[in-house]
């Protein structure tokens, strides 16, 4: 029933706009099977760009949001009970290593380091996932590849012995001109808006105090916000409601950030 | 038997007394299916507002208190077993996506960040949600929304890649005139009464030593308080009594406030 | 077969001495169903109230003691295993609202506050109770009522969102006379003899050193403590003998407070 | 099958040497059947004077050892999985209460807050069990007795609300006399032996520092290490080898405290 | 199938040289089925000893290393499912209590204090064992016995109401010549070689900075290393190397311990 | 069906690459099945040494990796349920036992204590395994060994009782010619190639400030990483690319480090 996997696979392109030759790397990668780690802040393209590869590849791609209550079996599977007893269940990544996809962790460093281990035997040359309470030792499909992204601003840490198993790759992010090119694409604004939204946001981020860079692009107006304010327009919202909606209500809580992305909306349709 | 969720229909109109433009904000992130952010301190209407939503909009509504020993598989669903042995059940997200109900997680910042991250696929561009237990990826109905609320005086922060999928509504408290109005509709006093009770609610709230204006907000006579002094009354309890019960007592255990609270009914009602 | 819930039902007048105009105030609570908190220390009679209530307004009582290991499912419900698979049992909470009894929630202060925000729906307006594992939205039958109690003087305190659900009562503790009136009623001693025991507790605060007046509510010698040394007494046990096993060994093990208790006793036996 | 609880009825007088008027005190609190709390050290009979009680009054006893992971369900009951589904069964506290055992448990103190919380309903007039996950209400059977017994000189408390339920008996420790009798009586050695090893016990508690009165009690040489001293002599082990065993290893790692107590048997075996 | 234990007897005597009267304690304390406790650090032969004695005494030998993650289940037993629905499985004390084995509790102070209580009936004149979640009172077999060890240098300690219910006996390590006689029963070395082991496992323990003499006791070179060595050896190792393997790797990570038990190696063996 | 352990067996021979004398060790650990602890860094081959071993010895390799919530049920199995009810597991440990593998723990000091514990008996020269809630004891297979490896540059340390069953080999790592060997047999480039990457590793390592030599080694370029890089080079990719993806990327995060690695990798290739 899962042969081929054909829920997990992709059938339209996903729409993503390259910012460097990252997809030589990922096909580069792939071709070795090498376990890829996808390194960038929340919002910098990471799930959209794996769906892309995905598609490109023609490979069914399962998804695993990473959490520090995810335990090894959440991961690998387990039985559960049936009419006839108890019947084993793939977890994701057994259902991946077994059928030939690409193995998405989102967020792995969110994952406790005793899930983690689980990964080691599949991203070194073994590429075999032990199963010890089915007792079988599964030798992963010659098309099975591990994906995971993570931010490099996250107060967590890899473990070297997780960590090097991957070959990395930072994205990026987008710069004034392509972000535009998103808005006009996922909101349907015209480029103008989109630049101005584009504006908007670059300068609210220098109108905060950013401890650091990493603490900044986390904190940031992300792409997604201008083209969540780019669809309340063209729902009929006026720029001023869209804006606070999708920008200021939206980014913090705290009243002076609030005004001073006010006063940046105001400055941009006065 | 879950379809069209007839037993989560809303079949009367909720009575909800607009303080902004909120009707139409609301509607415009519906419009884009945009996951919606409520943020208001306790007793200022949220609840009441998104079921007055789900009665205009014609949409089923489930709604989910979180709390912070809610799992993951409390939201999306667990195995349980039957007669034919284990049957999947949908827990209240994945009823809602699959059926296309607005989903309405009612004190979001209570839940524990790996609950949380399970709503991700969906409150994004790709609106899918996977079952990685039941191994289904499910593609959300058309119609499904997610809408959450939370207390923005709250000790505790959403993280950004969680908040940053949403727009946000601030919902401002009613004023006096408001208030008035909808403790005469809710409890069945007169104006006038209705009024002496406002009153004394915003006494108690200016006799108080408030360490912030958000500690303030939760810890001061709600609507809600006051719509109960008056149902005890038109009970037959005597005005002092009503109050007594539904302010002076309900809100708080300090002697001193306590006694502060009474002098200003007994201003009041002498 | 729990259609009127017979078992819960209260068949003879449970003996209760009002201490002030609590019975009115509880009538006037439960005729609109609003949410009702009694307030005061271990032993001033909470529980004997309620009893007394129900029975006067005919109605089941269901009574829950609260605790920190008390979850959601322990009030809602759960499925259990049967022969013909799993089927769902009510909760107390749940058959309480199902079939219309007063839900008796007691030191409801004790609950983890995820236990307690399952009462949400339930103690406002929309008086409904969603089971979310059972897929399940109960409203709730017209004559259920909640009801609850906790000790102020506690060191734990109730979340505003909870507290402000509920119109409030304190229970007074019960003058001497009232006090010496239970303990005849109760133990079958003579009043004479009651009044020598209400002598001794009450010297029994005053020789104690409380640190605030709440803390001496709670470690005095209670009316329940009097109506034991009286029993013991009418066993055939000497006065002295009764009041050591009743007041003085159950009272504290603090050899200096034991003393100061049978100073107290000798005082009023020679 | 539990009809009666033959298993748990005392055929045989248990041994007890009484230290003061405890017999009659018990009889009287059980006339009236009123929750009786037992104090004392490790070691000073109390389990001895129940098991006695029981089979004097021709009670069946159930014991229950209480410590930090015993849940409510351990003490109420808990359904299983039987042939025809989950049946139902007794824990030991509901086994007394249904068919009118003395239920006794030790270590009260050990007991976790939540699960003392079911003790209350049963401890004072209403004398039922609410047993929630069943939905029965169990009315205690005429001859049940709840039992309880703690050592005082413990870091933990009891709360007010669980105390003033019981009336209470502090057992004292043999004095020389009585001790060397209950030596004699249940190792088998000469009065004239149990007199030096009481002897012994008394000089080894003089010469500990001990920090208060209570510590002291609990690291003495208790009865039980006399016994078990004799009884090994019985078996043909030297006095001093005996000791060793029984006494100074079986008290304390501490080499100063051992050599401390092989002074004194060398001194009393010369 | 489990009457007599056939599988827990020990056929062959196994070899155990005393190192003072602690064949003739055992037997004594065994006369009166006194539990005893045998106290002595890592590897002093703890476990070889009671071995012997339950093959010299006949008895089936049930073993438990406890550790903190042990519960009174595990000790107990527990319901386990079968085709005929839920069956008793007796646990390791319960099995060695119901047909009379010596039931050996290594580590005992590794238990979790809940864990241990649930020996304390059998570990007095009761010797029943009250299975609750059974609803039986198991009476011991005649011939049961508890036996315990720990090791004194441990930080934890065991609980005056644990500890006083045993009589101990401490074990001495084996003198120089004792030691060497043990290793050449065990690895097959010439007692030339064996004599060389024994002073460089005792030149390694003067070299050390101990912090105290328990400490030293633990980290020292055991016998048992030095059994390994003289193994190695009779493989074909040489002797600088099976010294590197068995004594200076497996001792301790620390480059200056490892040097200086490596010098040591050198001065022996040149 | 498991009856000698087909699917764990290794048919064709892992390319290990011998740094010392450590072929030889291994064979007289195993001749007398001695417990084995392999002592080294992360990526320094212990993994591959043990596949190497357990197919020159033709014995099946059951691996298990050592994390922190594995419990002693993981190694020695469980019972599930069945359609004739519940039927016993073997774990990975049990399974090895019975049938005779070699059972490798990878990163042993990751395992908690309590889980270690269960070792011990197979440990030492019971080899036995009680497998208390089976209530089997398992004698060993004659083929079973035992090994484990860890990291002695963790934080955390074995327990001496458990360190002090195994005798002990530390892997070094390879020398620069042994490296260049391993990367162009496992990656394909040329030996000229191998030799540079081999260089920029080895002054990676210099170029870092390294707190101790064995957080050196843990950090610094691994064998793995330059293999990544040769094959991502044998896939097209650019030398700098390939060494921006396998070296610098996936070595650590920080900006200053990943320029000096950078400024390495340009050194070599211009």
């Amino acid at each position: 029933m899962t042969q081929g996997l054909p829920e997990w696979r992709i059938t339209r392109e996903p729409y993503y706009r390259p910012v460097g030759d990252e997809l030589a790397q990922f096909r580069q990668a792939h071709a070795r099977r090498l376990p890829l780690l996808l390194k960038g802040p929340s919002g910098s393209g990471k799930t959209r760009f794996v769906e892309h590869m995905a598609w490109a590849l023609d490979r069914p791609l399962i998804t695993v949001v990473c959490h520090e209550d995810m335990t090894a079996s959440d991961l690998l599977g387990r039985y559960l009970l049936d009419a006839q007893g108890t019947v084993w269940h793939d977890g994701p990544l057994t259902l991946a290593a077994r059928h030939g996809a690409i193995c998405y962790l989102d967020e792995l460093i969110e994952a406790r380091p005793d899930a983690l281990v689980a990964l080691h035997p599949l991203a070194d040359t073994r590429r075999a996932l032990p199963l010890e309470r089915k007792g079988e030792l599964l030798q992963a499909h010659p098309n099975f590849q591990l994906v995971a992204s993570y931010n490099p601003g996250s107060n967590r840490a890899l473990q070297p012995a997780t960590r090097q198993r991957f070959v990395a790759l930072a994205l990026a992010p987008p710069n004034a001109e392509a972000q535009a090119e998103i808005v006009v694409q996922e909101s349907g604004v015209t480029p103008a808006m989109a630049a101005r939204l584009v504006a908007i946001a670059r300068g609210a981020c220098g109108s905060r105090d950013s401890q650091d860079s990493q603490d900044h692009a986390d904190a940031a107006v992300s792409t997604r916000m201008l083209v969540h304010a780019g669809q309340l327009m063209r729902e009929g919202a006026a720029a001023r409601v869209a804006c606070d909606m999708a920008l200021t209500q939206a980014l913090d809580d705290d009243p002076e950030i609030a005004q001073a992305v006010r006063d940046l909306v105001e400055a941009h349709f006065t």
